[in-house]
């Protein structure tokens, strides 16, 4: 038997979760590095925004469940700020709503993209082992797997300016989603780690916040792994999304 | 406007089901031809077996969760054999003793395909997707999301004969599973089609039914497809089985 581990001090504990996403993180992903470097075709791109749509619109359902279970009335005010991020405060406001700009760009109509009814079943089963994650562990757990967060501004810096080098169809305007996350991140990934920090007093509980961490990038890392099946791999699951499908011609441009 | 869609007969309402198994059961997946037909290298028969078993593990829990939903008594008297089908009356009885007498030759150790520490993220979360629609949706879309059963003899027939004509690693006795699968599987979803055609009588029923299937035939489908893109284009993800690591090689011989 070995001797029992002993606890992490706060610091050893943030190291951990930093190791975790130098080597788990969807910016290792073969299909991010194919995207950010101008490998990826037109369709593929779409594929990528029309499944990640769901990821998108189901952060603030996330948000909403990790609220629910929050006693602290300062917690919660602090969590609330993600969900009016992602939700905006008016019509044509929120990240929701920038995402959707840039699946305008791409040709789909925004009912298409809304129903999410031809994203991968891959996509729609990660995301919502993500929600009912979130549902289910401690509330620990919960606010560790946003931890990810921590490594976004780096990838969103990577991705966009590898997408307006390489791709004449993607713009500034386009990508605006972007331009508002790493503040944003930034901000929340803080809040989170401040947390996880003073709450994961055993050992036990800070295993439970680097298993969430792990968790999440894992929800991450298949996204990816579907559309790069479907789509590079040219493999699409029987009702998924079709390159060049009628459905793409909606009331979009 | 359309006119509002008429309700099926009993009749058509199973000509829809066994046309959705037509089109989209995972016979068709790629990753099951190369399976059968021989072309699987001893590593991926190993990973198919190792993430299979998770799948295996939860078809009791998913009916239990079926079974704490259904009021009659005598629906639940049915639907109580699949549970025992799979846990078994004694200790080396049941399905998932099946399996993991396949998992054993493959030389894997039985402590680590139960602590489902290497399956796949895309396993799992396909897995848990399918106990979740249990738990959440109607019973009748719940009882339909079974009908997969409808179409697993033929693919039994198929991989089991195809399996032993070509890899020599395996056996009857390695494959027992697959041995009581056909006649419990026919039973059972006799029962399951008989329940949706008496209890799905409004289109709006009908349609949920056949939704359900094509649900159900996703989590499949996700299934091999993240097989197949660890294994066989081999993208393993952080965390999941490598082939040849030391996990392999436990109590088992």
């Amino acid at each position: 038997m070995s001797s029992p581990k002993p606890v992490l001090t706060r610091e050893e504990l943030e190291v951990r979760l930093r190791q975790t996403g130098a080597e788990r993180y969807h910016n290792l992903h073969r299909f991010h590095r194919r995207l950010h470097n101008g490998q990826s075709t037109y369709e593929e791109v779409q594929a990528w925004a029309l499944n990640r749509y769901y990821y998108q619109a189901m952060i603030p359902i996330k948000d909403a469940t990790i609220l629910t279970r929050m006693p602290d009335v300062r917690d919660r005010r602090h969590w609330r700020i993600r969900i009016e991020d992602h939700d905006g405060r008016d019509e044509g406001d929120g990240g929701i709503e920038r995402w959707l700009k840039l699946t305008d760009s791409l040709g789909f109509s925004r009912d298409y993209v809304i129903s999410t009814q031809g994203i991968l079943p891959g996509t729609r089963f990660a995301v919502e082992a993500y929600v009912e994650f979130c549902r289910t562990r401690t509330l620990l757990e919960a606010i560790a797997s946003s931890l990810t967060e921590l490594f976004s501004p780096a990838i969103i810096d990577e991705r966009v300016a590898g997408m307006l080098a390489h791709y004449d169809f993607v713009s500034k305007d386009t990508l605006a989603y972007f331009s508002q996350r790493p503040v944003q991140a930034k901000r929340d990934s803080e809040f989170a780690l401040d947390y996880v920090k003073q709450n994961a007093a055993t050992r036990a509980g800070q295993d439970a916040v680097l298993a969430a961490l792990e968790f999440k990038c894992s929800v991450l890392w298949a996204q990816l792994d579907a559309l790069w099946s479907a789509y590079v791999d040219r493999a699409v699951p029987p009702g998924a999304w079709m390159p060049g499908s009628e459905a793409t011609h909606g009331q979009a441009a």
